[in-house]
């Protein structure tokens, strides 16, 4: 079969979908504990709340329309302008329903984004895509169709205490220039749980706005919902920042909801994008969601249901790895967010991929953290001594599985 | 600001969409009698079905995952195996779940396999994408990075008693070759209401696989449903084609959902394009889809309403031309189905863009079919002759509208 250029990139098995594909397939086959998994659970009180909405929803008069009527490309009015009072209530930006788009997940958002502002431009020059601090979300270069123009630098390592640490941006190393095509993280980070300062994503933004380049921050996990950082955290606006929301760990991943807050001038060149590409992203979802956040039962559900959950679980595991854990050099990334943790092992003596199948055969499935360092240029031990454990787990299965990988490590390191 | 070759292709503003802008803000001015849109009505029966199947859903366990969880990239299981029993049911192609994917709408579906095989391959070769019939829907060229690899073909126009054709595809002009990367049409075809014959289908078919080229049929307005086919027509099958299904003129276009049916090399390729591009298409309207489909409630309501419906509408719309119309070689395109209808004046003296722009003065809006015939690369005066005629207006206002069109060319031939 003959496929195009971007058919040959979008289609190809990257490092990380290979892995996710054996997962599945042992999860399916045998009893294992996975704390691979980054699907949240499903919660009583969430599962309420849309619940609820939906049901008042269809009371309305304006039902036939949401589902029976193409809509705009822009999003479903009424969930812009709840998205714009809530914005400007809790952060003053002064935005107004110009400045957002809704999308079809924030996966897509990323999608449409990263293909408008970097790979290839109308010259053949190739405009680059900066992660600029690695381990970040994998995702980011699944959807470029030019993988070869991500580019990712190593963060500096600072190690707190004896068996903790946190990513730095390293700005000495950090290159914005006439060909950076657009500037991407997380914050709070997937995988590893960091949370870049403000001090730091202020100089981002600073030193890509004099190179008209913009930053785009994955907030899935960001306040006001989920509200999944367990330290204080304010977002950060620009006017070349492209703000990107989710409802996917709100409760909604099923729907697929991305919204994008941002200068018009980037607006307008991402709803055509999403009007070429797909009309408009589907309107039962955000008609929910307009009503959950107006009413302001979305925000209250994070902050008292949702954050509290995954940090009572990343506090389960950070005790349960203190308490099991044998002498060898472990490093947790301090928890500041997300739902998941980031282990190092420094000076492992195998591969992450090698760890990752013993613990397999032992019982445990995680994430080896090899596909999360895309883009970087440079040889880094580091890059195959670290795994990602996700939080959706139960308390025994944390538990459990902490038990297994102490036994593991123990036998590798000896 | 600095953009991608694929940041520009797909955020320029193409013929179709200015004067679909325009439609919109003088729509929203003065009180017009707006003969263009694409937007199907919301029928009392089939918002029921809808209204019905939610609530039932509702009270299932399944509720909570379905919104509440990440699902598969091949989209929502219960709704992949309907669609396998209805197609299998009603067709007996003998497919599984291996031939299905769900895509966010069918555009999504479009702008996926269209960049997947045609534009671009990684030699710098341009693949094409060949419509084989023009005039034919707009939104196939918007889809495409590469908009100069777009090819579409005139067809022999068949002149059928005073004052109706119909599209013929034209087989000696017709060129499938080592470059072309796909085939794409629409049947019935949004704008003109052709179905191409089921002769004429086998043909592409034929010479396609020959290539190894794949066939994409959008089947958005075909049998099972929404069933806006006016004559008998039987859906068509074979190892190179990719059959595509759409809930939206079936009364779902605000929830898109798109069906590809095809052999599995091809939905492996495009599933794991969705993967990348947007994890996987929303469920909560696929899992009541699921529902009026495997009650065969969805078909019924599509026989016994949404046809008729439309249907009634053509009629009422070619008894309103053959009273009103002036003694001018107007020819309207046999209504064979969809829900437009198609107008083209032999000689018209001026340009379609011109002839809207004369109706819009006289308060009837309709589409000028010039941006139909995108990728056609000779010369032919028929391609601003014609206009798109929506069916999705109240009876009075169709009557209303043909009168005004009547009018205003008995002055123009004058």
């Amino acid at each position: 079969m003959k496929l195009s250029l971007v058919g040959e990139e979008m289609s190809a098995m990257s490092g990380v979908r290979s892995i996710l594909k054996d997962i599945a397939e042992h999860a399916a086959r045998q009893s294992l504990i996975n704390l691979s998994a980054g699907n949240p659970l499903v919660l009583p009180e969430v599962e309420h709340l849309w619940r609820k909405h939906l049901s008042e929803l269809m009371e309305d008069a304006a039902f036939g329309e949401i589902i029976g009527r193409y809509g705009s490309s822009q999003g479903y009015e009424p969930f812009i302008e709840t998205v714009v009072e809530m914005i400007n209530r809790n952060y003053n930006w002064g935005i107004t329903a110009k400045n957002v788009l809704v999308t079809a997940g924030s996966q897509s958002l990323y999608f449409m984004a990263v293909n408008a502002f970097t790979g290839m431009d109308k010259d053949g020059r190739p405009r680059r895509l900066v992660l600029p601090l690695c381990p970040d979300y994998t995702g980011y270069q699944g959807v470029s169709f030019w993988k070869k123009t991500v580019v990712s630098f190593k963060p500096v390592v600072d190690v707190l205490g004896e068996h903790r640490f946190k990513h730095r941006l390293d700005l000495d190393r950090l290159t914005i220039d006439g060909m950076t095509g657009a500037v991407l993280f997380s914050r709070p980070c997937n995988p590893s749980g960091n949370v870049m300062t403000e001090r730091e994503v202020l100089e981002l933004i600073h030193r890509s706005r004099s190179r008209d380049v913009p930053v785009i921050i994955d907030s899935a996990y960001a306040p006001p919902f989920p509200n999944l950082s367990f330290i204080e955290m304010r977002p950060i606006w620009g006017d070349n920042v492209i703000h990107c929301l989710s409802l996917s760990k709100a409760g909604l991943p099923g729907e697929r909801i991305g919204v994008a807050i941002a200068h018009e001038r980037y607006i307008r060149i991402l709803e055509s994008f999403q009007a070429n590409m797909n009309i408009h992203p589907s309107r039962l979802g955000q008609a929910i969601a307009a009503r959950a956040i107006r009413s302001g039962e979305l925000e209250a559900v994070a902050a008292k249901v949702i954050r509290p959950f995954y940090e009572k679980k990343f506090r389960v595991l950070e005790a349960a790895l203190d308490q099991c854990m044998p002498d060898v050099p472990w490093y947790l990334h301090v928890g500041e967010g997300s739902i998941f943790a980031w282990v190092w092992f420094d000076r492992l003596p195998i591969r992450d991929l090698e760890l990752y199948q013993l613990l397999k055969k032992e019982g445990l499935i995680v994430v080896p953290g090899f596909s999360f360092f895309q883009g970087l240029r440079e040889a880094w031990d580091h890059t195959n001594q670290c795994i990602r454990i996700s939080l959706t787990a139960s308390d025994e299965e944390i538990e459990q599985g902490v038990r297994i990988l102490a036994k593991v490590l123990r036998e590798i390191y000896r």
